[in-house]
């Protein structure tokens, strides 16, 4: 899988997985819907339901930065089993900056559920350093940098 | 979701996420194939193909044994998504180890692709300090020690 087919699938996935490290140096890990945008991820943290979980990640992007990203696919049959993986490293955008709206507007392009919903809190951005892609039909992994 | 919940959950996953640190302190993640026996989670490590990306969850959890691991399920419809995630500490178990024979068994009931396929090579055994389980229908997260 070279890098323009691991964008590609990690760009239509509907859902990934971020890892982010905790404030005692542990890998902290939730699901997350995302959109990509070249080499930035965006994810949106829901406005309304502020649990301590959900501020997890911002309290650890915050701290620490670095940031990696996973989408899957997982099949019985596991040689149609693929993987895209991306690291960099993650901001925290508050809606007064201006990467918000367009972050905001891509989110809606890509998830109906946020059509009219009301507005997310902040957006995390993830800035790409290195492309990792596997599919079991290949067998090797792809490593490159943008 | 209480804590037997998301072991139920986590135990009936048929793909989770791992999340390790890796030489430079940054975020590892993989999918992986698992089974859960009481608070360890047991992972196999294919011998054949050994990629460098295979052998980087040995090498970081030999040198940090964080480990977090995360299942989850998406829907478009958001009302019935969930995560099950437990947090722990790895250790690697080679053929050598009595606790070898015990996750291989687990592995071959949980899975038909491993019976009587070759033999995998190290087994990467995660014991769970805490659970974490959320689906959207609750809205909450739940935080608990075994």
């Amino acid at each position: 899988m070279d890098e323009p087919e691991a964008r590609r699938r990690l760009s239509e996935a509907r859902v990934a997985r971020l890892a982010t490290i905790d404030e005692r140096g542990r890998p902290h890990l939730v699901p997350f819907v995302f959109v990509l945008d070249g080499d930035t991820i965006y994810s949106p943290v829901d406005h309304k339901p502020k649990t301590t979980t959900r501020l997890q990640r911002l309290r650890n992007i915050e701290r620490n930065p670095e940031a990696t990203v996973l989408a899957d696919h997982y099949e019985e049959d596991w040689a149609k089993a693929w993987w895209v993986r991306a690291r960099g490293r993650g901001r925290v955008l508050e809606r007064r900056n201006p990467e918000f709206a367009r972050a905001e507007r891509l989110l809606a392009e890509k998830y109906d559920q946020y059509r009219g919903a009301p507005a997310f809190g902040p957006v995390i951005a993830i800035d790409v350093a290195e492309w990792r892609g596997w599919s079991s039909a290949e067998g090797r992994p792809l490593h490159s940098s943008p």
